[in-house]
């Protein structure tokens, strides 16, 4: 890696926070049942059914995000059933063709937000009347938060659900950056909607502080048969499941999980006040630890020289869109640092 | 976990070694850039190619080896080409499906001891003349050690990988035991000879001391392109690529993976040699870390009350053929333990 | 084709019926719906529901039994689920690994005559109860008459579909030669047991007097949902479907179906009973079109000169088995002067 | 059907050219091998052969449009490969998600009139410089005359092309209405133009005067090996080959499938002149068989009783556009009858 003052690229730069390697240590040498069944993923699956306040859900850990979105499909799909998806999706975009590698189409929505609502899914489905000669739209997706920072709070995720609900769509969450979602929200979203308003999501754990790991809570207990052989099939069936069972445990034994969201979306906010005092213009309004800031092409190409990030796209000619994101480990020094070398290169 | 003296069920059932721990610490706040680019990788990658003498192999690391098959099929075989694989092939038999989920036709050879030979392929490929009615077989696959512990030497290797050569065949070795291999041929199979007689090969890292990883090894040159798609695509594409980087580093930079792999295949010597002493016999010949003595019923039911292991299937009304594994961590103490319970109760 | 008295290769040598030809010209020009929704197709299925004494059973017909045997298994099978199937049956010897190519696992079972039973089965089940390490087997397949040109009767299939409801299995029907194995069986197999011991079966036509179609019967309600959705995604919805229905509406009006099958059914028993009287040996026992004699390889070499067959394997060092059709157009004259030809140079 | 005074819903609302059937009588009963290999297939395949001037091409029938594009997808992409398409592409919106079942992903691009040009198609690629985390831009499919009923003309055709060899980019004409294409192009297009300026395309019958089948046409030879097994395991195969042989046999014998289209293209243009002298707009500029005008709601409720055809959508609040397709078969009177029925009620 170009040796930078910091990396703000993304969210995966750091390892896992040292409480996650503590217990790593201290349990090593125990021996424990494989593939999922040792005593800290149990114990982990249950802290979690708690937090949620769903004592049926389904728990399954898996060691990323597209897995997690290719299993999930593949075990509540079939094959003519198609997945609503704004056009920005991690899984329309990022996933180098995960979702169609398993057979299903997706159906974009244009976004610019990266934010869908329930006109947009209506629309999908007027268009797609005419079966067998199109796929059927079965399952709606939408990420929290969003590729693009912004989130959906507790009634708009309602919406969605209930609309869901009466037309037959199966509601899943990628919760890849859940956290920063849910510490965005205040107390208009809390993790138990999340099993409230959704028939799948999972809670991201690399993007938050833990070494790898996603957990896939599924609260439609129609959905829960037989998810394992998806695990094992796909290639998700890790047999030391120690590894992702203590990520868990720890970040979510005392609210660690909230404390490091909160940590990461904090460190952007000054960024955002800072800039925004500076007349700085953003791409679009986050409260979460992603935002994309409008920066002077000049001023970007210096700040590459000492600072890691993404170009997002150009956004006149003069000027660019910029993704910053800060970690659970980043240091308020770091942010401060670029701050003011943002502000006095203005 | 049942409470037992020891659990001889898997080399799955403890952590990783120490060291790796260690080094996770020590680098763990370091900013690493994401999906296998980081520092760790890159050198744990450059040793591994001296290892095995290919400076032009290429080398990818993913969390397992269900993943690691069902990846490599898929980067290297067209939908009509089929997989020769021996019938106790961990792909026919322990992965739900995962290559035909992909797509791939796997065409077993019978076989007690888990070996195949080059007349097992030749017959294969002549029941398989009549295209395009039939698959068309293009991929050898076989597991060194093999899931009945037995192995493949170098010339029995160098045997079968001719033979692929000459019929447009690609060999590619399950390498999830290749340590516990390599250990037990002696001089008689090195890492450098998986590289000059296979096309792809895997290095296991999970049942040789790591806590996730295998490294696939591609020594074949015109398989090599555009397989990080494959490994984005199939979901084994991780954020945070240091955690399995930093294993194979640990595992390769003093020769650690081959010292883990001889003290497992060392625990089981110790068992062996004082069964047969005993009269005990053995479904297969094995010098590896996994042993299946035929035991007594009645003394398979007793041991089963104090400590972990499979029972692999029935021998005859009296007796069971068990397997038994020894890990990297197995201390001696709880084999001498084991073979004087089952001495004892003989 | 090489130039030959009489060609016995396969049952689909010659066109179809003229009675078909003579529909399709008397209703050429009559404007019809597409996509099997055309007066014909509605009025063959009607006809075929009342043969089979299934009111309610679903019908769509395709062009042939490789798209009809992927198409219902992708319809039927969630991705984890496998196919018990004979080794002989057709799926999984000459299909060119259609049924892996929709992603699922044929689990075969051992057999010399392509019959299967239902201890076969259970010990199928019996070796799949590690899930989800190992696949769920969820669907029976099963030829009628079979590949070897036997058959199973009423009780025989009864018997299996019996234990599939008693394990959660899925009988399905492969009857690419149905008619052949309905007029074998005498009153021992009629049509509507076929609706009554299966879940879903299908009808050949074109290996019994039609041009192409194959007509699949879903007797199993749950299986119905969405079935003409895998027929369009697997390109199996001809627009023009009037083409394959009035096949089976000319087939099934007034018992030509049966005739056709009778014919060739009585073509081979004149061979049968001749080589019989003769002393020859056959390599299965078959009161279908295809039948199995063993002869001298010099007798063979002679009567590849004059005839069209398939050499099936080698019997011993002198002699091999051949494989010799019927259709429903066979000349008995050809019949006669085969035999003739066979017995004079035995 | 609706009895109407006729139907313009499509071109496959009648059945073939009788000339096609009188052929079929004639060779009825002579035997043929089957699979492909029948003499009438491959007398057409050196027809075409000659038609389009490639010697070289190899030459595949199989029985409908959705089949032979996932058959070339398959047969000519790795699964991190996708298909650059117009979103109204036929693969895109109407074949129930064929593609995606395959494993591939489709990148649409937007457009009114069917039509794509180079510039979208660099866009596309643009977009797509981030692999391993995006799918890999392969293939370019257009369809000619496109599902809007405008065409590629000869020099449009070859700047795709050039473009495409330039990027690796493999071009893929469908040609489900190619007849309609070249009619229409007079000699801006040839049918050699499509064998010189695209990889693989195919040549619609079932749409152009044949019961059913479409011959597709590879002239890259890279992509020709091993195209059958394609065909066999998607159960595109069909054993009676003789059927889709003699269609296009029949086709181009004698310029028939020119005439053919000649014939429907001359239809829609007396429909065109005649509404357009009243004033008619029409949603795109179509010279094919497929035209689009746009009417008053009034009016289509009125002639929906007496002619069968689409609602394609909702123009403004008072109007319309319809789709009107004329056949190979329509008879001059009932288009005299339509365009004096909707000049009368304008």
């Amino acid at each position: 890696m170009k040796n930078v003052k910091y990396n703000f690229g993304s969210d995966y730069i750091e390892g896992c926070h040292p409480s996650i390697l503590n217990k790593m240590q201290q349990t090593n040498l125990t021996q424990q049942t494989g593939y999922g069944e040792d005593d800290y993923s149990i114990e982990a699956k249950n802290i979690i059914r708690k937090a949620i306040n769903n004592h049926d859900a389904a728990i399954h850990f898996v060691a990323g995000g597209t897995l997690a979105n290719l299993i999930v499909a593949s075990a509540c799909l079939r094959p003519h059933e198609a997945i609503i998806a704004p056009n920005s999706g991690h899984i329309n975009t990022h996933e180098a063709g995960a979702i169609e590698s398993v057979g299903y189409k997706i159906l974009p929505i244009d976004t610019d937000d990266g934010k869908i609502v329930v006109s947009d899914i209506r629309q999908v489905l007027d268009n797609h009347n005419l079966g067998p000669h199109v796929v059927k739209p079965r399952m709606v997706y939408i990420s929290n938060s969003t590729e693009l920072g912004t989130v959906y709070n507790r009634s708009e995720l309602k919406m969605i659900y209930d609309f869901c609900k009466e037309n037959n769509l199966i509601l899943f969450v990628d919760g890849a950056r859940l956290g920063a979602a849910i510490s965005a929200n205040g107390d208009k979203l809390r993790m138990e909607d999340m099993a409230e308003f959704t028939d799948v999501f999972y809670i991201g754990g690399t993007k938050n502080g833990a070494l790898l790991g996603e957990a896939i809570v599924i609260n439609n207990k129609a959905l829960q048969q037989d998810f394992d052989f998806f695990i094992k099939q796909k290639g998700g069936l890790i047999s030391k499941g120690r590894t992702i069972g203590i990520q868990f445990l720890v970040l979510f034994a005392d609210d660690l999980f909230y404390k490091l969201a909160n940590h990461a979306n904090s460190m952007t906010k000054i960024m955002v006040d800072a800039f925004t005092n500076r007349g700085v213009k953003f791409f679009v309004d986050s409260k979460t630890n992603q935002i994309f800031p409008i920066l002077p092409n000049l001023l970007i190409e210096e700040l590459m020289r000492d600072y890691g990030f993404y170009i997002w796209k150009k956004y006149d000619d003069n000027s660019s869109i910029i993704r910053i994101v800060c970690s659970w480990a980043t240091p308020k020094e770091a942010v401060d640092e670029f701050v003011s070398d943002v502000i006095n290169k203005l």
